[in-house]
């Protein structure tokens, strides 16, 4: 069965990415636009089908009008295998870089994260089965784009997921945000590492406290004591950025 | 006219913090809960009256569902004048931190936003009128509080509060990610400072820029070239909060 997206930006990057398959091309009809007519060149380059419909008939496709005129059908989302991911990474010689999501079940925090892990280079997130939302429309609209160049990882025990990790050489790190956990900005984040990132309202599970190597916190200064999870998870990716671009660590 | 608040954090928050008084709490009939009774204490304690209604009377207040079962009214948000910012500040004997937003329009961007600006120990939040999404119900929940502890500004020439802020010795930094911008990690950001961060589409306008001491970009590792809003505002707020946590710049 076809899945669909919808939104230029996502479009642009799944017609021009490695990732899902496109399969055909849904424009409004008569609402030309630069944007929308690049759309339709790439996938007139790719051989596939561009099909004209009403607005109201897109409207009732994605279920609201936020699709900017466009929406293309394409393969299903498909997760990768824990077992390729670190096969994979053994031999491409780079360092480890995985991001790791305890419970982050918020689609619009889902996306920017993935986003995020994106932009800062991550290699793949890994998600517990039973505690993240699906990748819906909604998840890979706001990754814009992001699930074209990323792998996701899907696993049903997160712990024991660490536990292999950490045999493989890989630093765990989880963002817990709590009195006693190393600061974020004074911690060597360099070589082979996976942040985990706890859910919005409760964190992290007591089970993968104990599994991570240490726990830390981004330091707060103000009088509230905790961030929005995809903001955190930005900054805790851009702080590895920023001790890996070759200037040591202060 | 009075104005509303619902969710239990923004609300909690409202109830010991110093921004706007409150007047009336509203619970759910019947539902009780540690949280909810926490805060009827904390309504006691000032003196307010809490009324009790039926769930679908709050859906029916809220216009929605997701009011975790309480509502408080409290006087209009108020803004703070430019001049008073400024003359607070001069008084304070601090460095200055301000956060300058130019067409942040997303209610929930500009909720997470100010949430990640109070935590950074910013000042203020200083706005464009007219191109600035209101301070709703849903940028106040989002915000988790923040509103009760941080002061925001509205101007109708963000170009002159720029120059106005630089005539005060306040570098004005622009998150602009163009090709060109001194990279985030490798600028000196201590001192009095004012960052500015465009609209989500667009960025910063041309005459914003060109008032910038200097532009700014966040390194970019992946193949997407650009973040969610709220998280670009999140990674430099808090690169200037472990530049100025007492350790020297590298």
């Amino acid at each position: 069965m076809a899945d669909y997206l919808y939104g230029i930006n996502p479009i642009s990057e799944a017609l021009q990415g490695t990732g899902r398959k496109p399969l055909e091309l849904f424009l409004t009809r008569g609402e030309p636009g630069d944007r929308l007519e690049k759309l339709q060149s790439l996938a007139k380059q790719q051989g596939l089908k561009t099909t004209f419909i009403e607005r109201r008939e897109l409207d009732r496709l994605v279920g609201h009008g936020r699709h900017q005129g466009v929406l293309l059908s394409l393969t299903p989302f498909s997760y990768v295998a824990f077992s390729d991911l670190i096969h994979d990474w053994r031999h491409s010689g780079e360092p480890a870089f995985f991001l790791i999501l305890d419970g982050v079940t918020d689609p619009h925090n889902f996306g920017a994260i993935l986003r995020s892990a994106e932009v800062a280079g991550c290699r793949a997130v890994i998600v517990a089965k039973d505690r993240s939302c699906p990748v819906t429309a909604v998840v890979e609209k706001t990754a814009a784009g992001a699930l074209s160049h990323l792998a996701v990882c899907q696993v049903t025990n997160l712990s024991r997921t660490l536990v292999e990790l950490k045999a493989a050489d890989v630093w765990c790190y989880g963002l817990a945000g709590d009195e006693g956990s190393q600061n974020l900005f004074t911690t060597d984040l360099r070589g082979n590492l996976a942040l985990v990132i706890g859910s919005e309202g409760k964190g992290l599970r007591q089970n993968i406290r104990r599994h991570c190597d240490a726990l830390l916190s981004i330091p707060m200064v103000g009088k509230l004591n905790s961030l929005n999870a995809s903001v955190a998870a930005g900054i805790a990716l851009f702080e590895v950025v920023r001790q890996n671009s070759g200037r040591p660590v202060e």
